[in-house]
């Protein structure tokens, strides 16, 4: 991806907007705009954040080129001002994010932009595609690495993926989730991701025998020997030949190392017999991979009944989140400010109570118990410090009168300034900070919120000054004084 | 999308393979493979095939850079010969494909490429990806624009793509298969697909009121007039504030085309009374545009139901294919040529019935009859010429006994040449004329065959020539005489 390529992936109704800002004076209001999400896909207890990197990439680097501005101005439609301007966009703003590889939950910002209106409505499409692509893809793949309980898994879908994009940064997106590698090779060369693989089925077919075939592969790749063993017959062909190739070429190496690869049949039954089979020919230290429309549900079947597997190889479920293919997030107007700096909270009211959002500049303390497990986050307003050495109220903001107070705990803020006034002012971490980050993370939530059925809710709580804004506009547009209408807790 | 970003967007084990071919000297052997995927997604009928324009373009220009050469060099295991190889790398080989917007069924080729063994497999994953998610999301998008049965259907997902390659490319694909447009601008810009929006709810927001909002876009865009109405309450604030705004302005110019979308609420109910309003306000001439959660079912529900509504604005749904994300196309050696340039047929043995692959290298007739609607697909070995001023005798590959003799039709070849020898040999159509193609192709399939649920199936028959080959080779795997084993039509 460059930027250059990008900088018109941007859906058309920003710039009939943007323009329409500059027409009316409204271009240079500050505004503050939320990126968050309502549901966790496979309403699972929780997201990992990711696709920050690329975002800031993006912000600090997007400019229009010439031939952008005549692509517009051939539309017809936008003002000389508005085009002059992009001619000469830079991002002024400032940015708060929340560092990838977070597990974050429903309700609170993954982003927040305050910049000029007209800049800010230019992020929202690139804003939303790389966020909620990235996060999708290692939301998932936190829940296949989940699975397979300290297994190596290995990323495997770039042939189905959607786009090049979605190989190359899945691939990343997997890695950060604790995948152990891909088969992209580009995605090592561009992000560091561990590339990996050995052959296809057409190797051994190329070979007039896979005998072969196996012992041409071991000869060559001596210390990366991972053979494909079902593309005859597995128990009856393809262990015993490999068996033999390693016997004859890689003990009197003196290695011992190497692998096979199951990539069809049913793997509880396979898997065991190929067990006994190596270890029955000395061939302890052999490990067995297996690929082929594997998922978080089967790997998990599979251990449970025994199967006697290594790694895995995901592809097609991963790289697309196939039984959820979609992340949500949103891109929310929050708040605007008055010329004298006043920040004047904005709220969109919906019909149904889930969609309506949570007004003004905020902040997001996650709250931590007395041995770094992770309570619940709270979402508070931009001005109001959380004072950890303080007793501290918290309470469910739909159920107001489900109260606890929290002593012993520690409060980290979630969001970290990303740009000021246009200047970038954080440092990408590399990608495998960014794992163990998220590794770490893990370890904080409790397997309540971690189970893939029916997790337990974690709670995003709103600090009292936030819940009263909200409950504040939101009486007050259905025309209830805003002081009496709908307070909750007194 | 560049060439030289994605060089290497390529599985690991395609390197590690090719190296193995040179070393084993298979370099040049010439193979055949064929592209094939083997179900409809969705249960559909048929799939639409894409993405042969960029990967032509792949293929082309495929070449590796210094720095591609020096990151393979750094894993340790490539040897000197072949990436001195890989430096020098051009496509020599043919290429054979189905041209965009044309139906497709499982089990017959898309794509045949003829190369040497080298480069044929180091185009497998980009192919793949490619062509897996161009028809996937042609496809998916084609079952849309057909529920919306004559209606406009505009191409949203930008923001909810698995990636920059996916918005593009989707809006791409999704305007080869009958939508009007997309909200994607760089999808205009770089693929002629047209791009369009008005506003966003922030748009509305950004004012002190919704009529404030509303008269400012009016007045700055009147010959485009599509105003969102349910930032407040729909029926009570939007639609009516929409009606004056639109009578104030536009009228008094003479314009009576302009447009409303709703964004939220149940669309059968609010769409009629929408039309309802503006029918009596005099504005028979808006109309109602939807966009929220759409996909073909709720689509043709929504209509069945008599909701008014004039075009649909299709998102996640359409741009991430999201009932069914996985375009399963496979790449598959179907055979060899020996130094005297006789052609082997090759085939894969499985378990599975349905993943025997059908050998040979072939050419592939669509069947039409009398009225020009297509009866059934038919692949042939490559050296038959099929004569369609000659009765033909047609059957079922899987239940040999049934069987029709075609006497007034016509044949068609699917496959047409793109590369021989590595010189380009087709000229892509424009992304229109690929429209109307697609548009074509569908009036010649049987409305049976486009039902969503439980879709008559369409024939894809072999040859007996093809038939005798394929199933001699089964015969032959299985011990059993092949002349007398498995013979099925006599």
């Amino acid at each position: 991806m460059r930027i250059e390529d990008v900088s018109l992936l941007c859906d058309y109704y920003e710039y009939t907007m943007a323009n329409g800002y500059m027409e009316n004076g409204l271009q240079d209001r500050v505004v503050y705009f939320d990126l968050f999400f309502r549901n966790v896909p496979d309403n699972g207890g929780f997201a990992i954040a990711a696709g920050l990197e690329q975002l800031a990439d993006y912000v600090g680097n997007l400019r229009f080129s010439e031939s952008d501005i005549e692509f517009l101005e051939s539309k017809g439609v936008f003002g000389k001002r508005f085009l002059e301007y992009l001619a000469d966009f830079r991002f002024t703003g400032d940015m708060y994010a929340v560092p990838e590889g977070t597990p974050v939950f429903p309700g609170e910002p993954l982003v927040t932009i305050r910049a000029p209106a007209i800049q800010a409505q230019l992020l929202e499409t690139f804003a939303l595609l790389t966020v909620n692509h990235q996060s999708l893809i290692a939301t998932k793949a936190s829940r296949i690495v989940r699975a397979a309980n300290g297994r190596t898994v290995l990323e495997f879908g770039s042939r189905r993926a959607q786009g090049c994009d979605a190989a190359v940064m899945g691939a990343r997106s997997a890695y950060i989730a604790g995948c152990g590698g891909t088969a992209c090779t580009e995605a090592e060369k561009m992000h560091g991701v561990p590339s990996s693989g050995t052959m296809a089925h057409s190797w051994v077919q190329m070979f007039d025998t896979e005998k072969e075939a196996f012992e041409a592969f071991v000869e060559l790749y001596p210390h990366n020997a991972t053979l494909l063993v079902d593309t005859y017959d597995t128990l009856r062909s393809g262990i015993p030949n490999a068996i033999e190739a390693f016997r004859k070429i890689l003990l009197p190496k003196g290695i011992t190392e190497c692998a096979i690869r199951l990539d069809s049949g049913d793997f509880s039954f396979l898997t065991r017999r190929a067990r006994a089979m190596l270890d029955a020919a000395g061939l302890k230290d052999c490990r067995i991979i297996v690929s082929n429309a594997l998922d978080e549900w089967l790997i998990r079947d599979l251990l449970d009944q025994g199967a006697c597997i290594d790694g895995f190889g995901v592809g097609d479920n991963l790289i697309t989140a196939h039984s959820d293919p979609v992340f949500g997030g949103v891109y929310k107007l929050v708040a605007v400010e008055e010329g004298n700096g006043d920040i004047v909270p904005k709220i969109k009211i919906s019909e149904n109570v889930t969609k309506i959002t949570t007004p003004h500049f905020k902040r997001v303390y996650r709250l931590y118990d007395g041995d770094g497990m992770a309570i619940a986050d709270q979402i508070c307003v931009h001005d109001e410090t959380l004072d950890d050495n303080r007793p501290l109220e918290i309470f469910d903001p739909d159920a107001v009168w489900k109260r606890k107070t929290l002593t012993d705990f520690t409060a980290e803020e979630l969001l970290v300034p990303i740009f000021r006034n246009g200047r970038k002012v954080y440092e990408n971490p590399s990608l495998d900070d960014i794992r163990s980050h998220c590794a770490r993370q893990l370890d904080s939530l409790w397997e309540e919120v971690k189970r893939f059925t029916n997790p337990q809710r974690y709670y995003v709580d709103l600090s009292q000054k936030l819940w009263d804004v909200k409950h504040g506009m939101i009486a007050q547009h259905h025309g209830l004084d805003p002081e009496r209408g709908l307070r909750g807790p007194l």
